[in-house]
């Protein structure tokens, strides 16, 4: 499938922008591929099954297998005269129920939902209890130990800025341009041992985030002093990073444009 | 499988009680059944694997298939030496991720989780939202329509008291007694669009809480009037009732001793 009808062959083409809510436990990821079922592919094909068109739908970045989304944002464009109003509604009754498009909106032509995105909120979640939980053990990753929220809090802090995150970038997936600017990197104790870890960027490299709560989980458990985060940062050398988080914990909550 | 150990021939078997979460998405509810999947039947396959008795282990009452327990009591006995905290131990590394045992204490001879039992806390969660969630779509009932929580809780209110609540006992199951005394019964509009209904009683029939829950929202949406229910509950007779709420909203909250 390819974007047709982004050729100036066709000037009446619209373009809309999707809000997507998703549980990523039943998908292998954002982005479709070959066989393994996908968000991209399951939005795709309930498209063609509205316009006939073999519509792409470029998310705002891929997620991986695994991870959910509150608010993905995604656009496409289509020459069918479909209103925003019609796509939502036919969307939301043809998709499964493990989808959910929150809005639908015309945006301007040339809008594309990656290259245009300025920002990223990503929330990570620790149930940090001595038994693992039943109800709920899809959304959260389950630490025993007890943690230091005050450390993690406190090494989560050093990153905030604009930095070169090599060190966190996930092994085999290298950019040319691996810096990137932290505006939030908070973590918070909430009730019930949940433990919420928010960052907010321009962008995020792949894994980035299930990297640094990895290493900040290092540091709660006091493998890693906080302040040999920067040590870390400074490296610009994934091995000096802790292990990837594992990705049920992980929320894409909002794209910002 | 029958329950060998409690018999006088086995003076020495010990009684233990068990806190138990479950997930019901998976289960075809509490009780064991020849083929299908439930919580009774995968603590009685891994008490076996501990203990190799063939070990009875007793709820505090059936739930039904897709229903989830935060705080489910259960008893069973044997003639293992096992301490409470090993079983409680082996049973969570034996048992799959969507259950875990959160206590097992001794208890005295003769205890029995069922006819122990003084009573149960039941809560239904509600989202009333105009589209439906993608995430956590297995632990609510969706429904599009606003309801008026208000007139839902008022409803409610009429409910408390000792009455007979045959009008509410799923057809087909019909018990000599049908008298229960209802403590609880509220309904609180949440943050997000979630609504919670809390039903507390000495004991509850089956389908009681879920066939009460299908006539609140009938309140809700303005198909019964509020006093309505006293008429109801009177009629004694379940085609007065409106239809059972679906399971995935209820949990089993607390049983009491």
């Amino acid at each position: 499938m390819t974007d047709d009808f982004s050729s100036p062959r066709h000037p009446e083409a619209r373009i809309f922008r999707l809000v997507i809510e998703y549980d990523g436990s039943g998908f292998h990821g954002w982005q479709r591929q070959k066989s393994d079922r996908t968000v991209q592919a399951v939005i795709e094909s309930a498209l063609f099954t509205m316009t006939g068109e073999n519509i792409v739908v470029s998310g705002s970045g891929r997620t991986d297998a695994g991870v959910h989304a509150l608010a993905q944002a995604a656009s496409f464009r289509t020459v069918s005269r479909l209103t925003a109003a019609a796509f939502l509604k036919g969307l939301n009754s043809l998709l499964p129920d493990d989808v959910t498009i929150h809005a639908c909106e015309p945006v301007h032509n040339g809008f594309h939902a990656r290259f245009d995105a300025r920002g990223k909120h990503y929330r990570y979640h620790i149930r940090n209890t001595p038994l693992a939980p039943a109800i709920g053990r899809q959304f959260v990753w389950h630490i025993r130990m007890p943690l230091n929220v005050p450390a993690m809090a406190k090494a989560a802090a050093f990153l905030i800025g604009t930095h070169d995150f090599k060190s966190f970038e996930g092994a085999g997936s290298p950019r040319n341009h691996t810096v990137r600017t932290l505006t939030r990197a908070t973590v918070t104790a909430e009730e019930n041992g949940n433990i919420a870890v928010d960052m907010e960027a321009d962008g995020f490299l792949r894994f980035m985030v299930r990297n640094i709560v990895g290493t900040l989980v290092d540091v709660g458990m006091g493998k890693i002093p906080a302040p040999e985060v920067v040590a870390i940062l400074e490296a610009k050398d994934r091995s000096r990073a802790s292990a990837t988080a594992p990705p049920q914990g992980l929320f894409l909550m909002q794209v910002r444009y």
